[in-house]
């Protein structure tokens, strides 16, 4: 099992999404380096939990994105937690954080949890609209937040977020650049072998998510696409 | 000169107020661990600038609290960073931190930047109403926000902030209990030596600020009061 620093592919499931058995066994078994459970809407904490017991029968790490929390479980081997950089409202970056740790804060096993610091930059996307992310942002907006990221908050993950739409790999490789201790993923719009494989070349984690659901065969391709390619 | 995490005692010097050169004098030559240059109103880069070359003539460590970054200047051991975390103004926990690295984000050292999450809990205080704070905070809100700071943002400092009034000793105790990293500033309407050895006895650096200005015989006498009384 790979520490959180050595990621380089992970896939990223839906808990409000249909997937069977065997299409599960095919991604766990990829040799993806983790299988993240998260989605911005419909996650409940039934559907979490059947996630979870499918995906613990296969020695892939595992880890929760949290976005609700009331579904919040113990069990998985990491806790993802978004702070959105870019929400204009501060309940997205610290708000909905503390209202947590408020409840939990005691019980918390702080080893597990992993802060991503999103930069959220399709417009379009549920989770922008979800978060009121100012997705208008120019180069030096989103070096800056990254900058921020890495050596204000000490994150260990910043996160530029294009859900559905394939980002400027021009802007990963300069995020990437910028960054010294904090690790940078990529995710959005990749379905194809070569599309992860041109932003592994930048980025150090890639996510690939919906492509699992549409066209499984390429998605698993892109495993291989990027342990190819040397970030 | 200690290192920042075994300061114990500090003295706030606030660019928009007078104190002559005997004053400065007694100040610097305290014992103090360190000199913060630091103000909510009227700080302005001329004052900064001022204040710098006076604390400079002595041996002691200065820093600035960045507040207004027209006042910003090279020349200072250490830049504190406020990151107000009960602000419910996003800009005054990333946003105004965001539009800084935008501009200086390549020539920002980051050695000599130490971020202080803030809880404000006057009211009253110009900085809380400046920052749109929401001070009616219960004891279980303080220490989860002490939390946020030493886990999820690894801030070096979770700064108490009460300026002008006593705060709760009670609070300071259990929100130093909680953190484990980060390291615990009170700061707010200490005026006399019983007054800060009471907050040293659970905080791990007392500031002093008004006190200067008010009454700088007593408030000279908190460095030894700090020093005799162990954390």
């Amino acid at each position: 099992m790979k520490y959180y620093d050595e990621w380089r592919h992970v896939f990223k499931l839906d808990p409000n999404k249909e997937i069977d058995d065997d299409a599960l066994a095919l991604v766990c078994e990829s040799g993806t380096d983790a299988v993240i459970v998260g989605g911005t809407d419909g996650v409940t904490l039934d559907r979490t939990l059947s996630l979870l017991a499918r995906v613990r029968r296969f020695p892939v790490t595992c880890a929760l994105e949290v976005s609700t929390l009331s579904a919040v479980t113990p069990g998985f081997d990491h806790y993802l937690i978004p702070a959105v950089m870019n929400s204009t409202d501060v309940k997205w970056f610290v708000g909905k954080h503390h209202e947590a740790v408020k409840v939990y804060g005691e019980l918390i096993d702080w080893e597990e949890v992993l802060v991503e610091g999103y930069c959220v930059l399709n417009d379009k996307a549920k989770v922008a609209q979800k978060t009121t992310a100012n997705t208008a942002l120019t180069t030096e907006d989103v070096l800056a937040y990254a900058r921020l990221a890495d050596k204000m908050y000490r994150f260990p993950f910043f996160y530029l977020e294009y859900s559905g739409v394939l980002g400027s790999k021009a802007l990963v490789e300069q995020v990437r650049e910028v960054l010294t201790e904090t690790k940078l993923i990529y995710g959005g719009g990749i379905k194809t072998a070569a599309e992860a494989a041109a932003f592994a070349a930048y980025a150090d984690v890639v996510v690939v998510g919906n492509a699992i659901y549409e066209q499984l065969e390429e998605a698993l391709k892109t495993v291989e696409a990027v342990r190819a390619q040397k970030a």
